[in-house]
Order: structure tokens, then C-alpha cells, then sequence
């Protein structure tokens, strides 16, 4: 049986680590950590728990914490675990996070994108960015795992095997995605109330959405050379899901057989990416609640683009079942352990 | 290994019963019947299922289909299982339908209320109401289980003790129930499009809802005399989800304690019934996409009412999940084998 | 021209009489009072206003802006208006008061059930109740006027014609009501956050709900003796609307025709009540943007029960619509001048 | 008084412009047609209506219409008009036709899109492409006015000042949009059912939507010269609303000063189109139920790229509130009249 922490369990990526964590055979949650909901009973929180997880939140520290389990999930804002996280932490007790704060190798572009100093840069090398089916030889080793963001995740797979085989222009994606509102968090702002979110669309975070280096680090790594590009998400109203529609240019003609062999030769033996058929654009209603990512694309003649699509569940792929099936690598348990869920429709 | 084949299998509770059935162990879906997509693969229909459920649907028919598999599940309309079936078809092979043709024992009840004629009336005798949780002895040998549906078996729970004991005034119960969307069924009407049901409210079938006669006649059952009482449906903006506040005559003067207690005995022991914690009111969210239910109740000394509040998912313990309980019951199946699914919020 | 002041205009209340004031011939906003945003641009924080209304919020006193303009308009929490008002300031201005402060006549209901002092009892007297068809002409010459709430607006006059003729049983009525979630407010709290509210249903306050005692207060009016009844308010995943259903026992056998009879003497000649035909079953989408209140019944011979249903948008009819009906009342205008809003589908 | 008549009055469009009309104080609309309702009164459709426009609906014949109205309005399939449409009718009545009839000059480019025939090319020459503020001067005249799409007034409206004055590279343009689901019509379809799609996301039509060859053959126009783009639309999970998101390649470094000055020089007398202040994104929520279409650009060093930003509602200047600006055009009424309406927020 292996013991797990969950610091930040309130939040909706905390809470649905519990969810999943709660249904896998080979965990049992040890803390729920909540600083603002400390002594409280988690099922009150979250009343879909009721019967079913019985525990208090506590506010353990994360040094004190890691000496009683083997693994622990931080769901915190950026910034948390890099002020905390040392290397006698990680002697102790193997870390999945869920910021940024080890994603980004380059502590400079850290620092700029998110406005922090980053207080342990000595413990970069070390972390694995989280992208399982990318990296799931490292993942398995390391002991501090850096998880991919919801927009990053969605962003890079449906990308990736194309800049893999420099099939398209590198500097020329043009990346749209539509985020539900899960994304924002639980923080009792009013840009998140139902009446200023319900029945509206609009863009943020235009050219400056700190989603953009962590897309352009992975998907540099991928194609060799520095990559730039272009990410404007949007928020639309919907509790989870993440759209990601990717304009670039194709390097050359290819036949829609060509394209599909590449999306094959890298996600045919992945489970949990699915390269739709053809004509079939991605929904998110056909991936909410799994852990499936849905990849299609698109060649347009006339403009001689390609147009790339790919659809999550933020809160799945996107956060949670994302660091279960990293868990799962680390562990050594099958990776698709306690992510059995098939997509729920309607 | 049991074989399973599901007819109105592209319905919203046939379809979730194929997703329930698809992470059931013990279970192999063999057929999965639906006129209107024959000859179509599933997954195309249904796109959550891509390289999940692998099949095309088929028209085969009932009698047919009955020789080759273990359960038929009948997710069809009203009128269409009473028409076709036979003795003979329950000798081949044991069937929970969900469709209201076996749920009423007096034909003439069903004949008043349904506006059409029963053809197999011989059968109702045999066939047993599929409220698990107050049937349990009985569905163990069925071979016609008639599911209840969604309003009842919410409606019916919340009440059920109370009514039982005799605490409340047994033809005083308004009950006001609201709908999520997926309970008006696939089919192509204007009435259930985006544009004519978002961001409304609306009773429905006032005085004239079929689900009426149906919990009558079950609390009836409870309480040990005929009952007459108010439903009124309404439908809300949501895929999920049945909340029914039932408003009853108290019979005297009960503390918390005392009512508390009297939804103890019934419930202490239910895994899906939840009796929640004092003042806590249901809300559906809390039990979407699982089997639970969330019961709780309020007492009003200026009027001398009772306020009952009942939640379930409408497709889950409304229909799809509460037939897979059933379906474990008569296969002697732990009861919450494949069940086991946390409610997913948000 | 009339000029006139908003306090709390920047709820949802508040921004929603300056809409309407801002289209309306013979008003002239001076002040939009907002204390959490003193200084900034309305428009800033309402963008649907941008270019169309340029003012900045400020925090003018109540007393001091009462010399400079003729109405007030207070769509502030519970407490504020009767905590600050005086006979001076009367003097010196009309207002329409948005809460419940002068709402009530007998002080210790309005203490009870708000948990809080009045401190200007003696201004009640003279404070009209702003249900514009039943008390008109009291309106026209009161120099305070409590705007009623947005449940009580839509209880009472679906149940109105039917109470003052004595054809129910004053204390029968079960009201069961839905809400949109503006009626919540725009503060910052979790609790009315897009993901804790979207795809979800909840009944709340059962059997505390403040506007019990202003409906039961009206409704005796009306009955001509004491009314106790039961109201059970709650919570649907849509921005506008509330949706009353109300349950009552006929005091007789009455034929559609003599109750719809009733229902056309108090409100043939009602604009903005709106009557329906028959079997329909009033829609809140039907009167959303707009001033009026459709309502219906349907009897149940099987029950002996009459059901009674009402729809208004809990923004216009329920508050700032309302509140410029009662000020054109108040001010010798037709009484729909600036309220020819036709309601919007979809 | 100018006498009016719709026809295709029973779709989202149609209604709208009836409900445009009905508050417009010098029109009357004499004709409501619809095929599918013809008989029954239009206020048992859209009950919305109920007491105020009370009329029948009916199945009046084109030519014969047009000898009893001043003016026509066509919200209807298309190809219809195209089929219909004679000199000889337009010699009795001018025409506002909602469809893609007559947008495109180059017949064989519609022919090509629409895949079918056109069967009144000779006609094309006369029709005005009723952008108001790019045509109005042609609007004046014109007997046969070809009102634009939504997606295509809002891609269009937004690039148009940078187009015209050669600021970006004219076949670099990137359009992701969003759509409400109103843009879907009102008929009978599964893919439109609320379960189908609310909580999700999707681009559809991808390379291939119709909008397509109108948006470049007006952005064309704004250039001097042919351009080829990607318009990629999405649906989201809302009633109303347009948003487009245009990402271009800047021709140079401007300062935002500069080409807030450029969108100044077209739009600062508009009334209708509003630029934001700078980095505020528009949001369709502060549009709704208006005739505004809110723009903003944001620009990005880092590629070299800037991304424009528009937002309207579909159904107002994207289709009925810019009909009736285009017959106050044409008839010679102030262009606002009848479009007073300030988005309604929430």
C-alpha cells in the first residue's frame, strides 16, 4: 500500500486527486491538507465525499509530512513548492506537483513569466516534466515531478508528432484553446460567480498567458531548435474541458494518409491518446471525466495549412488523471491503474 | 462471464448502461440493438466510446437475441417490451427493463395513464418493481425486473420511512420535483434544443405526469393504504440530476432525533442512500454520475410541515445504475460491483 | 426632468435600474453610489455600458445627495436604508428602497426574521408596498417605497385573485420556487461561483427563507385574515428568472372557466400580468428582459387541488422593473414609460 | 408608416427581427410567414409574444407579398430567395434578405460553397453587401439588400481598419471564432439538443465553412487586392454570441498609439462598433441583446503577430438588429431607431 499527501486538497485539481486516489487499490490517502479549511471534515467541503472519505483536513508541513508518506500531490499556487521543497524533502517522500514551479528549466524565463524568484533552481535538473507519453522513461526514476498545465498538456500532444517529423513551420503556430471554467480555480472571485461567466465567451491572457513558454520549451525539445509561437486561450462556460484548435504551416503537400501515419507512429500504442477518424473534430464532452485525449487534424489546400485539433478534460489529462498515471510510472503499478473511467455522456 | 445485450441502446440510459456494463467484470455486452443506427458503429454514435466499445449496433430481435444472452436491458419507450414479450422469452433469458410496462400492477392504472393497451398483462404478477434498497428479497429470483424511473425512485426514497412509520399524513404530500434534461430522452424535438431550454424554468405535465401513479402506489405499499398525492416536474437547465422536495402534513411532533432516527433504521445500512448531516440540503451535483442518493428532511413547527429533500443522478440511480444494482442482485454480484463510482464534482 | 441617485449600483440590482434609467425619456442619472468602487468608471466595471454611460461611481452620502436630486433609488443589503433614513431626508426625497427594511409593518417580524434592529420604526407607516397592480394607488403619492422581493412578487400575485376571493384555503399553500443565480448577488463567495452552481439543483433557507413573512403579510391582506404557509425556495443553474409553483386546496369545485374568470377581473386590464391560455405552463424565458409576470392554474380533481404557477425575471419584475413601474407611479408617468422591453427568446 | 413583412419568422433570426419591429415606432409588420406554422397564432410559438404581437401565421406567396408591404425581410434556407427573387417583385417591394443569396458577387464562388445553383445571377449586380458602416451610402438605394452573416460581420469589423490601411499581410490571417448555439437555427436536430451541446466545446465545419469566401471577398474589398485566410468557427455552449479571435502578421512595429489611431479613424464616429480601452478583451456577455460589436487588438513582440479581437450578438448585429439598421438606411430614419437596447447584463 502506498501512503499519499494531498497539500492544496480543496481546490478542484486537489480534490479530484482525492476522487481518483480514493478509487485506486494501491493508495491510501494519509492528509488532506486545506490551510483555510483546517479541522474541518473533508466531506463537508466536498459533500460528493460524504461516507466516502471520512478524514479532516489538517495543515501538516510539507517537510514533517514527507516522512510519513511515499508520495505527495501538491496542488498549490505557483510559487508554494519552490519557497518549501529541499533536497533532504526528497530524500523523505517522492513529490508530484502541480504547478509550474519545476516545469519551466530555464529559471530566468521562470522568473519572468511568473513574476517570482524561484527559491530552489538546484532541484530543476532533477524534476521530469510530466508528460507521460513523452517522457515516460525519466518519469519513472525521478523523485520530483513536474506536472503538465491543462492547456500546455493538450496543446503539445495534438502538436507534437508533426514538429517531431518537421512536418510544419516551427515558428507558425497559431495556438486557439477554449478552457471551461474549472481552470480558474475555487477562489471566491467575482470574475468566476455564474453571473459573470455563464452565457459569455472572451479571450485573456492575450500574448502574455504564462502557458506559452512551457508549450514552446516542450515542443522545442521535439523539434530540436527553439520554437515560438503564438497561445491565446479563452474561457467559455463549461465546468471542465480544455480545446485546443493549432493553425500552422505545413512544410510541405502531404496526403492525409502521410499525416495520419505520423499521428500513428507515436500515439498508436497509447491508450489514453485517441487520433479521431477522419473528418471527426474533437469534442470535450467525448473525453470529460478520463483521462483521453482526443487528437484530430485538418489540411486545408487553399492556404496551405494544417489545422491541428485536440480536446482534455482540464481537470483529467489535464491535472489529476495525468499525475495518477505519472504515479502509476513511478510506482510501477500499470499505468492506466484506478483510470478505468470511460467518458460520461451527457 | 455474463452476456448482456442492451435494446434502445443509443437512448441516453441505454447508453449508460453500456458504459456501466463496459466496466462491469463480470459482464460481456453482446448486442447492442438500436433500430434508428443499425448497421453503425457504436463509437460513431456515441464518440465517448472510441476504441472502447468496439461493436456495430444491431436490429436483431427480442426473442432471437434471448437464446444467446444471459439479461436484455430494455432502455425502449413505453408500450414497446409489452408488446413483444412472452413466457417464452423469460424462459430463454431474464430481462430489467426500463420502461414503465411492469411497473404498475393494475392494468387499468397503466392503460388510464399510458393512453394505450397492455399486451401481456399475464406477465405483471411475475414481474417485481426494481426499488433495490425495498425489493431486495424479491428481485434476487425475478426474471422481469421493471426498473423504476427517475422521478419515482427519488420521490419514493425521500418519503419511504416516513411513510412507513406513519409519521406523516399519508394523502398530504406535494411533491415538486426538478429535472435535468437528459430525463426528455435523444429524441430530435425542438422542445429539448439548447435555445428552448437553456437558461429556463418550467413545470410540466402538471396533474398529469405518468410517474404519479407509480409512486402512489409504492408509498402506498409502504404505508399500507391507497395514497393520493401531488406530483408536479418541472424541467431545469442541466444534463443531470432529479431534486424532489416533498412538503407533508406531520402526524404530530417529532424532534430531529426521532425522524433522524426513523431514516436510520431504514437507511443506516444502504450504502447508495446517503441520509445526510442536519440542515445539509441534497443538491444534485453532490451525487452525479454515481448510484448514490442523498435524502435529508427539515420540520417547520409554524406549519406544522415536514420538508423532505431528495437527489439522484436521473440517468444513474434514475435509471442506468439502479438496473445494474438490480442486474447484480439477480446475478448474485456483490451489489455494488461496478458501482463504484465517486460522484464527480464540479 | 427628473434626476435621480443609485445606492449599490453596482449589484446586479443596482446596474439593472441604471439600465433601465438610462433608457428611460425623462431621467437623468446624477449619482451611481458604489463603495467598494468609489472613483472608477462605471462603465469600467459594467463594460455593456461602455460609451453609453460615462459617469464615475462616488460615495456621496444619502442625506447629502437627497438635496440634490428627486428619487433615490436603494438597492443596498438588508439594514442599510433603515439604519441611515429619516424624516428630514424624506423631506428633502422620494425613494424606492430594493430591501426589506420597510418591507414589513410589524416591527418584530422584520426583527426576527432579519436578526437585526430597526431603527427607524416610525418611518414605517408611512412606507408603501411597491406591488404596483394591487396597491397603485397608494404608491402614487408615498414618498418611501418598499419595492417588493423578487419570490414575493411572483408568490403573490400568481395566488393573488385567489386568495382575495376566498376560493382556497388560506393556509393550505405550498409554494415551491426556483431562482435564478442573480438573485444571489454579485459578491464575491464561493458558494455562487460558476462551478459550484452550473449542472446543479438545491433547495435552501427550507423553512427560514425571509420572504415567508412578506409573502404571508401580502396574501393576508388580501385574504382579509392571517395566512401561514410554507415556502421552500431554491437554486437553478440559470442567470434570470424565478419560477413559482404553488400548491393550494380548493375550497370548492370550481370549473376552469369561473377561475379563470377570477383571475381576469383583478388582471384583464394589467398590462404587465399576463394571463395565459389554457394548459400553458409559464416559461421564465418568456418574460426574461421584460416587466411581466406570466401566470396560470391548472385544477386536479384526483387531489382536490389547485396548482398555481407564475414566472418573472427576478431582475426586472422581481426588482429594478418594478421599481421604475412604482416610480412611474410615483412621478405622473405612464406607468410603462421606459418599460418596453419585449422579452428576449433565446 | 412602413408596412413589413417576414418571411421565415418562426426561426431565431425571424423572431428577432419581429420583436425589432414590433418596438420600432414606424413600422407595422403585416406578415408573418411561416410554412411550418401557417394557421396558428405566432404568439403560441414564441411566447414571448403573448399579448403583444398577435397575429396568425401565414403562407403568403413571395410576388404577391410584395404588392402589399414596403419592405421584406427573407430570414430564410438558403437558396430560397435566389429561386424566387424577379425583377418584377423588386419593382413592388425592396427586400432584406438574411441569407447568403446575394452576398457574393462571383456567382460561381457561391456555387461552389453553397453547392447549388443560383438562379438569379442576374439580380447579384444590384444588391448591396449591408455592412452599414463600410456600405452605407449604398445601402441608401438599394432595392435588394444583402445582409451579412454573423461570423462574417465580426471577422470582418475587426481586421477592417488594418486591411484597408495595409498594416498587416493580407493572407496571414488566422480567424478562430466562437458561436452561441443560436447560430444553429431552430430546427429539429439531435447535434442541437441541450444534452448534445451544452458542456462542450468543438470546432466544426473546419476549411469548409461558408462564411469563409464572404469574409475574404469583403476583406479583399478593404485591400485592393484578393486574400486568402483561415476562418476556423467553434461552438460553445451558450444562447447568444460571436467572438473572433484574428491572429495576423504586423507589416511593421506600430505602437499601440498608432494603431489605435487607425481604428479610430473608422470606427470613432460609429456608434455601433465600439474599441475598447486598451487591454480589455470583449466579452460577448456585454453585447448581448444589442446592436454593438465590441473590438480590441493586443499586439506581441515577441512574434511578430497581433491579435484582434470582436465581439457581437449573433442574432443582433449579426443578423436582425443589423437588418433593421440597414432598413433605417434605407428609408431614411435615424440609424439607431429601434436599436436603443443596452446589453442586457447578467
Amino acid at each position: 500500500m502506498i501512503y499519499a499527501g494531498i497539500i492544496g486538497s480543496t481546490g478542484y485539481a486537489g480534490a479530484e486527486i482525492a476522487r481518483l486516489l480514493a478509487g485506486h487499490k494501491d493508495v491510501e490517502i494519509k492528509w488532506l491538507v486545506s490551510k483555510s479549511f483546517t479541522g474541518q471534515a473533508y466531506e463537508d467541503i466536498y459533500r460528493n465525499f460524504f461516507e466516502i472519505i471520512e478524514k479532516e483536513c489538517t495543515d501538516i508541513d510539507l517537510a514533517d509530512m514527507a516522512k510519513t508518506v511515499d508520495i505527495i500531490f501538491t496542488a498549490t499556487p505557483q510559487g508554494y513548492l519552490q519557497g518549501k521543497l529541499t533536497k533532504e524533502i526528497l530524500d523523505d517522500c517522492r513529490i508530484i506537483d502541480m504547478s509550474a514551479d519545476y516545469r519551466i528549466k530555464d529559471v530566468s524565463v521562470y522568473e519572468k513569466w511568473y513574476g517570482m524568484e524561484h527559491h530552489s533552481p538546484e532541484l530543476l535538473s532533477e524534476a521530469v516534466y510530466g508528460l507521460t507519453e513523452i517522457n515516460r522513461d525519466k518519469i519513472k526514476d525521478t523523485r520530483l515531478l513536474a506536472n503538465p498545465g491543462c492547456f500546455t498538456t493538450c496543446s503539445i500532444l495534438t502538436a507534437y508528432p508533426l514538429m517531431k517529423e518537421h512536418m510544419i513551420e516551427k515558428d507558425s503556430l497559431v495556438i486557439n484553446a477554449l478552457s471551461g471554467v474549472s481552470g480558474a480555480g475555487r477562489g471566491a472571485k467575482v470574475a468566476n460567480l455564474f453571473c459573470e461567466v455563464n452565457e459569455s465567451a472572451k479571450a485573456y491572457g492575450v500574448t502574455t498567458h504564462r502557458h506559452t513558454p512551457e508549450i514552446e520549451e516542450q515542443l522545442g525539445y521535439a523539434y530540436g531548435e527553439n520554437v515560438t509561437l503564438q497561445f491565446t486561450p479563452h474561457l467559455v462556460p463549461m465546468h471542465r474541458g480544455i480545446l485546443a484548435t493549432e493553425t500552422a504551416k505545413l512544410k510541405g503537400s502531404y496526403s492525409y494518409d502521410e499525416i495520419k501515419a505520423v499521428y500513428d507512429k507515436y500515439y498508436s500504442g497509447e491508450k489514453f491518446i485517441r487520433v479521431l477518424k477522419k473528418d471527426m473534430c474533437p469534442e470535450t464532452r467525448f473525453v470529460e471525466g478520463s483521462n483521453y485525449v482526443d487528437v484530430n487534424f485538418k489540411t486545408d489546400e487553399r492556404t496551405g495549412n494544417i489545422i491541428l485539433m485536440g480536446a482534455l478534460d482540464n481537470l483529467e489529462k489535464g491535472a489529476a488523471s495525468q499525475a495518477v498515471q505519472n504515479f502509476n510510472v513511478m510506482f510501477g503499478f500499470p499505468e492506466d491503474e484506478g483510470l478505468d473511467m470511460i467518458p460520461m455522456v451527457p
